[in-house]
C-alpha cells in the first residue's frame, strides 16, 4: 500500500473520480491556483480604472498615493511610456492595448493607474488618493453608431501590427481613421447568380449580446524578476503566445521570459492571449520585487467579453428547400481594443454558412471598435452567434416554405465529398446522422401538436452547427520514460478543468501499456515544456494528444533498439506491448520497460513529437482550408413556455456530437453537458447590460447564470468513427465547444413552435416572449397567443 | 535598450561579471533560495535531536507538545514506522538511516522528534514540551575502538541494501555484527614480491580529521503534496537520486515525485544524497500541508562531515627513489550512518596509490561506523586524505634517501601509457609538467636554504595529486531553439555557485553561434528536466557539457534538414554557423536560425543528447576503469613559520591544474582559487572537535575557517590541451576539486623544511608545531629548533 491515500487505486478506473485523475484533490480544496502564490517579498497590486467610456486624460496626481507608507510603486501610463525599452502597448494581432491608458481612456474600466503595496488594503487606500482629471469625449457603444459617418473614432492612429499569427490578415482599410478594427470577406461561387436562381430570398437579422465567461477563477498573475529571467505565473490559455508578447514588451529574448501556468479554475476563452501580465511584470520591474495582481469579479467582467454581434442574413432557396445562396453581413462589437477580434471575425464570418451545402456564399465580417470592454475568444469562438442566426433562419425558411424544419435541414446538410463555403471538400461529416439522433432522442414526434396544460405550452425545436478548429496549428510534446517504467509527459497545454492532463495520461497509458497512476502530465512552464500553440479551439486532445503519441512512438523506437541489443534479437522481431519489450510470439522473452532503461543506464529515455496541421484562407476570397476537421453537433430541445409569465423552461435537451474517437468517456460526456449548460444560459438569461457604457450587472448577484434548477434533463450522444481504424489519434475530434452553438437556436425554435413568437435577439427573456405574445397579430396559420399551431406541418406534406 | 537593466550588455563579456551570468543578482541579493520559499498554507518544522551518542529510546511523551495551540503535527520514529506504505529508513547504498530514530539514537544530534507548526517559535516551544527517556549505551568514536573485539555495535541488523549505484559492491563481511560498514580492496601486481624487491620499505601513518563543509546555505527543504504529486524543493546536488529515494520511501512511481532544486548557496558535497527531505515530506503527508524545514548552522554541522581517516602507508622504494610497492590500509570513520561512505572508500582507497607508477599495490579501505555524525561526500571525495598521506610520505622518503623531493616525484609520476594501480593505462597525463610549473612559479630555488628573519623561517614545499571522476556516469540534456533564435537549455545539473549555468551557456553559445544573453539554462525540476546522475565529482562541465553539445548537434541536424528544404539546396551544401543556416561559401544564401524555425512553424526545435561514460572496478581486485579521465594537479607553497608561536602563515601558493580545455577562464581560475583556499583551511585550521561524541565547535564562532587574512598570494595555472582538437568537449577536465588535495601536503612539507617538524595529523596547528619543535632531538642533519638545514640537498647530489 502506498503512503499517499490520495491516489486512485490501481485498476479502479476513472469513472469513480469524475473522469479526472485529480478529482479528489479538486473537490477537497487541495489544488492551488495562481492567486494563492506568494514568492518571498511579494507586493500586492491594485488598479485604478476609468469611470468614463471615452475621455482624454488631462492630469493624474499620484503624489499623495506615492507618499502613503507601505506603497512600493504607483505607476501611470506615462510612467510606462517613459520607461526605456518597454513597449507601452500590446495585443495578439494589433498592438493597440496600453498596459495603462496614457493618452485617453476608451471604456469604463480601462486601467489608468497601478499600485504595488505591502498589502491589498494599502494598495486600495493609495488608489483612493489618486486624482484623475478627464476631458470627456463622445462615445460609441453599438456597431451601427460606431460605423456611422462622423462617429467618434477610438484609435486615432493605426495601431502597430506585428507578425500576424496564422492566416489573420489585417484588411487594408481597417483601423485607419475609422472604427473598423478588421474585416474578413468570403467569396464563394456567384452569390448574385445564386439569388437570381432562387425561388425565394429571405432576409433576417439576428443579434447576440455581449456576455461574460465567468470562470470561477478570475485573472491572476504573479511576476518576478528571478536572476536573469522574468518569470510570470499566469492564468492563461496561451502561454507561448504570452511569452512572446512579454518578450516583445520588455525587449527580452524568449529564453529570458518564463511563463508558468498552474491549473486554471476555468477559462472558456477569457484567458486567451495577454491580459494583465505585462502590467504585473512592469510593476515587478519597477519595484524589483515579486508582484501579485488578482482581479476582482467586477474587474473580470470588464476584462474580456463575448462579442455582441449583429448578423444580417440573406438566404436564397429553391421551392423544395434547397439552399442556393447566402449573403451574410456580420458586425462584431469588439470593444475598445482588438484582442483576438481581428481573427475571430474570420471564424464567425465563414461560420455563418452553417453546416450546409450552399453553392454561392458571400460574407462580409467586421470587427468594430466601440467604447465597451474588449471582446475576444469565448467558448465557440463566433460559431454560436452564427448558429443563432442561421439556425433561427432555417426554421423561418421552413415555416415560410411550409416544410418540416428537420427535413429542410437534412436536405441541405453537408455530406462527404461536398464543398463548404471555403471551397474545401468535407470528409467524415455526420450532420444528418447527428440531427436525426438528437430529434429522435428528445422524443419529438413531428406529427404531434404542441401540448398545452393550463397556461403552459410544450414544444420541440432542433438545430445543428459546425465549427472549425484553429488551423494551421502546431503542438509539441516530450516524454520521459523513467527507469522505474513510469512516464513524465511534458506539454505546454493548459489544464483548466477540462481534463487535459487526464486525457494525455490516458493516451499515453494506451500507447505504452503503462498504468495510468504511473503517468504524470506536467504543468506548463515555457522554459522547459515545449511549444504548444494554444489551449483553445477544442484542439488539445486531438493536436496535443497526437504529439504525445508521437513522442511515445519516439521512445518506442529507442526501446526497440535497446531491446534488440539487450535480448540479442533482430529489432524487427520485437514489439512494445503491455509495458514490455518482447519477442513477438514469445512471451517468455520479454523485458519490462524499467529493465530496458536500467540496463541501458540512461536514467530515462526521452522522446519528442510535433504535430502540425496546415491550412489557411485566402485573404481576398476566404477560400482555402479553414480547419483540420469540422466539429459537428446537433441538438434538440423540448421547452415549456408559460404563456402568462413568458417564462421559458427547457424540459429536456438531447445533444449529439461527433467525437470521432472518445479518449475519456466520462469527461467527453461532462464536456458536452457543460456546453449545453452554457447554451441554456445564453439562450435564456445571459447578457451584459450597459447604460452609457457603464456595466449594470458586473457581479454574480445581478448577472444571471443558469442555476441547477434552470437546467433541463440533458442527454448526450457521443458518435464515434469506426473503431478499427489504424491510428486512433487521427480520428479524435475535439468537443469542448461543439455542442454549444445548437443550443440557443434549438430553444428559440422550440419557443417559436410553442408560442408563435420568434425571438431574434438573445437572450429569450420572459419580457420578450410576453411582448411577442402581446404584439402578435391574429395569424392565419393559427399561431398566436395560446393557440399554437399543429406541429409537424410540412413533414411529408411540403 | 532593454527594459531590464540586470542583463549583461551584449558583447560585454563575462569577466566584468565575475565569470557568471547572474553575478549582479548574486551580489545584490536578488537571488532566492529554498529557505525563502513559502507555498500557501505552509507549516514550519523543527527537530528534536539526541543528546546522547548511543542510547536506546525507552519512552517519548509528545502529548503536551501536541496540545500546544498552533502545532499541526508532532511525529516520532514510531509514527513513521507505523505509517503504512512508508519505509522508515533511507540511504543511497545502505538503507540504514531512519527518518527519525525509532529504536535507538546513534550520535549526538540524531533526530528523534519532528514538529510542524504555524510558526517557528511555536515549533520550538513544542519541542521543549517533549519528554524523552533514554537508556544509555556504550559508544565508539574512533575507528580503532570501533573495530576492536567486543566493541559496541551500532547497527544490530544488517541494513537493507537496495540496488547499488555504479560499481559499489557491499563487501560480504560488511555490516554484519560488526562496525564495518563496507570494505574495498585493490590487488595490483604482487605487493609482497614488490617489498622484497625494494631497497627500503617505509611505514608511516597519517590522519585527517572530520571537518565541516560550511556551505553558506544550510540544508533546507519544502515539501508539499500538490494534487497527485509529491513536490520537494530541496538543497541537493543529486536531484534524480533524491527523487528515486523519495519514490522508494513513499511507495510512489518516479513520475509522482518532483524534485525542484533552486540555486544552492554552496554545497561542497554536503548536499549529495538524501538528507532531511523524506522527513519533511513525511510531515507534509501527515499534515496535508506544505512544510518547510531549514537547518540551523549547528544542525548543519551534525548532518554530514568529511571523513576522518587514518591511513597506514607502507611503501617500498629502490635506492634511486623508484617506487616499487605500496600497501595502504585506510580506516574511514563514516559515523553513525553509511550515507555514501561505502563508495567513498573505493575512491579514497585506490587514490592512495597517488599519481605514481607503482607496479605493486595493495589497498584495504574500510568504512567504519562510529557514534559520530555521518560522514560522506566532501570536496575531493577521499582524495585529499590520501594525498595528505602519500605526499607527506614522499617527502619523508626523499629525506630518508637524501633525494630532492621534486626530483623523487618526477622520477615516479605517471606518464602516458603507464598503468595506474587499477590496471588501467593512463593517457593525457601531465603530472610532471604541472609539478614543475608550480615549483617554478612559487620561486623555489632548490639550492637555497630556508630564510630566517628573527623568529620566522620561510621554506617551500610541493605536492601533486590525482583524483578520479565518478565512473560510469550518465548525463542527458535537452535544448529548445525558440523561434526568436534564443535557446533554452534543460539539464538536471545543479547550480550551486560553481557557475554551472554559465558554463553550459558558454558551451551552447559556442556550439550554435547564439549570443550568451539569449541563452537560458534551466534550474532542476526532475519532472521536466532530463536525467543527470549527480552534480559532484567535478563532472558537470565535462559530462553535462558534452550532453548539451550533443543536444545542440541534434538541433543542428534538424536545422540542416529544414534549411535544405527552405533554401532548396542539398543538405550537404549547408552549414550552421554564426547563428545562421547557410550555403557553404555563399554568405548571401543564409537564413537566420529564427527564420528557419518560424518558417517551419514549429514554435521551437527540440534536441536531446545523452553522454555516458563506462567503467568500474572489479570488487575482488579493484582492477578496471576507475575514471573517464584523471583530474591532475600540483601545487607549491611558500610558508613562514614563527618559531616562537608555532604559527604557520602560507605566504604564497601556486597551483597548476590540468584543465584540458577551459570553458570559462574566470570561473576556472576562481574554482581553483577556491580549492586552494579550502586546502589552506584544512592544512592549518579546520577540525571538528568532539568530547565524548559531543561536538565542541559546531558554530562559526568556534569552528575555524580561514579568513581572508589567512590566505596566501595565490597563483593559478590552467594547463590546456592542444586547442586544435576536433571536439573541444572531449578535452574538458573538471577542476572543481582538483587543486585541493595537494595543498595540505605541500604546506606540511614546507613546514617540515622550515622547522624539521613533521606533522602527520592534520591540521598543522601552532600547538603541534611548538610541540614538535620542543620534542625535536638535536639532529645530526642539522635540522631542529631554529637551525633549519640547508635545503636543496639531494637535488643533483643524491
Amino acid at each position: 500500500m502506498s503512503a499517499t491515500d490520495h491516489l486512485p487505486t490501481p485498476g479502479q478506473g476513472l469513472i469513480g473520480w469524475g473522469g479526472m485523475l485529480d478529482a479528489r484533490e479538486r473537490v477537497s480544496a487541495q489544488l492551488h491556483f495562481t492567486a494563492e502564490l506568494q514568492p518571498p517579498g511579494m507586493l500586492h497590486a491594485r488598479l485604478l480604472r476609468s469611470v468614463w467610456p471615452h475621455a482624454r486624460i488631462t492630469h493624474i496626481d499620484v503624489s499623495r498615493a506615492r507618499d502613503l507608507p507601505g506603497v512600493a510603486a504607483v505607476v501611470t501610463g506615462q510612467d510606462v511610456l517613459a520607461r526605456p525599452g518597454v513597449q507601452a502597448t500590446f495585443g495578439p494581432i494589433l498592438r493597440d492595448q496600453p498596459l495603462l491608458a496614457f493618452d485617453k481612456v476608451r471604456f469604463v474600466g480601462d486601467p489608468l493607474v497601478a499600485v504595488a503595496a505591502e498589502d491589498l488594503d494599502t494598495a486600495q487606500e493609495a488608489l483612493d488618493l489618486v486624482d484623475v482629471e478627464y476631458a470627456e469625449l463622445p462615445a460609441v457603444f453599438d456597431t451601427d453608431t460606431a460605423l456611422a459617418e462622423g462617429a467618434p473614432v477610438l484609435h486615432d492612429e493605426k495601431p502597430r501590427s506585428g507578425p500576424t499569427p496564422g492566416d489573420v490578415i489585417l484588411h487594408r482599410d481597417a483601423s485607419h481613421h475609422s472604427n473598423v478594427c478588421n474585416y474578413f470577406r468570403l467569396r464563394h461561387g456567384d452569390v448574385e447568380a445564386g439569388f437570381r436562381a432562387a425561388d425565394h430570398v429571405f432576409e433576417d437579422q439576428f443579434t447576440s449580446p455581449a456576455i461574460e465567461h465567468v470562470p470561477l477563477e478570475t485573472h491572476a498573475c504573479v511576476a518576478t524578476l528571478d536572476g536573469d529571467s522574468l518569470t510570470v505565473w499566469a492564468t492563461t490559455q496561451t502561454p507561448h503566445n504570452l511569452r512572446a508578447q512579454l518578450a516583445e514588451v520588455f525587449g527580452l529574448p524568449l529564453s529570458r521570459v518564463r511563463v508558468v501556468v498552474p491549473r486554471l479554475g476555468g477559462a472558456f476563452g477569457a484567458k486567451c492571449y495577454t491580459k494583465i501580465e505585462p502590467l504585473t511584470a512592469f510593476l515587478a520591474l519597477v519595484t524589483r520585487r515579486p508582484v501579485r495582481l488578482v482581479l476582482t469579479r467586477e474587474e473580470q467582467a470588464v476584462t474580456l467579453t463575448k462579442h455582441a454581434v449583429t448578423i444580417h442574413m440573406k438566404t436564397g432557396v429553391r421551392r423544395d428547400g434547397t439552399l442556393v445562396a447566402r449573403q451574410s453581413t456580420c458586425h462584431f462589437n469588439t470593444g475598445a481594443y482588438a484582442d483576438i477580434g481581428p481573427r475571430l471575425i474570420k471564424n464567425g464570418g465563414y461560420g455563418t454558412a452553417g453546416p450546409y451545402h450552399i453553392p454561392h456564399v458571400w460574407v462580409d465580417s467586421f470587427a468594430v471598435y466601440t467604447n465597451l470592454p474588449p471582446a475576444g475568444a469565448f467558448r465557440g469562438y463566433g460559431a454560436p452567434q452564427g448558429a443563432w442566426a442561421y439556425e433561427s433562419q432555417m426554421d423561418l425558411i421552413a415555416e415560410r416554405l411550409d416544410l418540416d424544419p428537420v427535413e429542410l435541414r437534412c436536405r441541405n446538410l453537408l455530406r462527404d465529398g461536398q464543398q463548404f463555403a471555403t471551397g474545401e471538400t468535407v470528409h467524415d461529416v455526420h450532420f444528418a446522422d447527428l440531427l436525426t439522433r438528437a430529434v429522435h432522442a428528445v422524443g419529438w414526434d413531428p406529427m404531434a401538436a404542441p401540448v398545452r396544460e393550463g397556461t403552459k405550452v410544450r414544444a420541440f425545436g432542433a438545430a445543428c452547427a459546425l465549427k472549425g478548429a484553429v488551423t494551421p496549428s502546431t503542438s509539441t510534446a516530450t516524454a520521459k520514460l523513467n527507469d522505474d517504467g513510469s512516464l513524465d509527459i511534458l506539454t505546454s497545454s493548459v489544464e483548466m478543468g477540462q481534463g487535459l492532463q487526464t486525457a494525455m495520461a490516458i493516451i499515453a497509458a494506451r500507447r505504452m501499456g503503462v498504468p495510468l497512476e504511473r503517468i504524470h502530465v506536467s504543468e506548463v512552464d515555457t522554459q522547459v515544456t515545449p511549444y504548444d500553440q494554444q489551449t483553445s479551439s477544442s484542439r488539445s486532445t486531438h493536436a496535443m494528444g497526437s504529439a504525445v503519441a508521437l513522442a511515445l512512438d519516439d521512445i518506442r523506437d529507442q526501446l526497440l533498439d535497446l531491446g534488440a541489443n539487450q535480448l540479442e534479437v533482430d529489432r524487427a522481431d520485437l514489439e512494445v506491448a503491455d509495458g514490455q519489450v518482447r519477442v513477438k510470439g514469445a512471451i517468455d522473452r520479454a523485458l519490462g520497460l524499467s529493465e530496458v532503461v536500467r540496463t541501458a543506464r540512461r536514467g530515462n529515455l526521452l522522446g519528442s513529437g510535433t504535430f502540425q496541421v496546415e491550412g489557411g484562407l485566402d485573404p481576398d476570397t476566404g477560400q482555402g482550408i479553414a480547419t483540420v476537421h469540422w466539429h459537428q453537433a446537433a441538438g434538440a430541445a423540448e421547452v415549456e413556455v408559460d404563456l402568462e409569465t413568458g417564462q421559458v423552461r427547457v424540459v429536456r435537451y438531447e445533444g449529439a456530437v461527433y467525437a470521432g474517437q472518445v479518449i475519456n468517456p466520462v469527461q467527453a460526456e461532462l464536456q458536452t453537458e457543460g456546453s449545453i449548460t452554457f447554451g441554456v444560459g445564453q439562450a435564456l438569461f445571459e447578457e451584459m447590460v450597459y447604460d452609457a457604457g457603464q456595466l449594470q450587472n458586473g457581479n454574480l448577484g445581478e448577472y444571471m447564470l443558469p442555476s441547477i434548477k434552470d437546467l433541463p434533463a440533458i442527454g448526450v450522444m457521443l458518435v464515434e468513427h469506426d473503431p478499427s481504424r489504424a491510428d486512433e489519434m487521427a480520428d479524435v475530434h475535439g468537443l469542448g465547444e461543439t455542442s454549444l452553438p445548437p443550443v440557443a437556436p434549438a430553444i428559440g425554435n422550440a419557443v417559436y413552435r410553442a408560442t408563435g413568437v420568434r425571438i431574434r435577439d438573445l437572450p429569450i427573456t420572459p419580457e420578450k416572449v410576453l411582448r411577442g405574445l402581446r404584439d402578435q397579430p391574429p395569424s392565419p396559420s393559427g399561431r398566436g397567443l395560446g393557440v399554437p399551431s399543429p406541429s409537424g406541418r410540412g413533414l411529408g406534406e411540403g
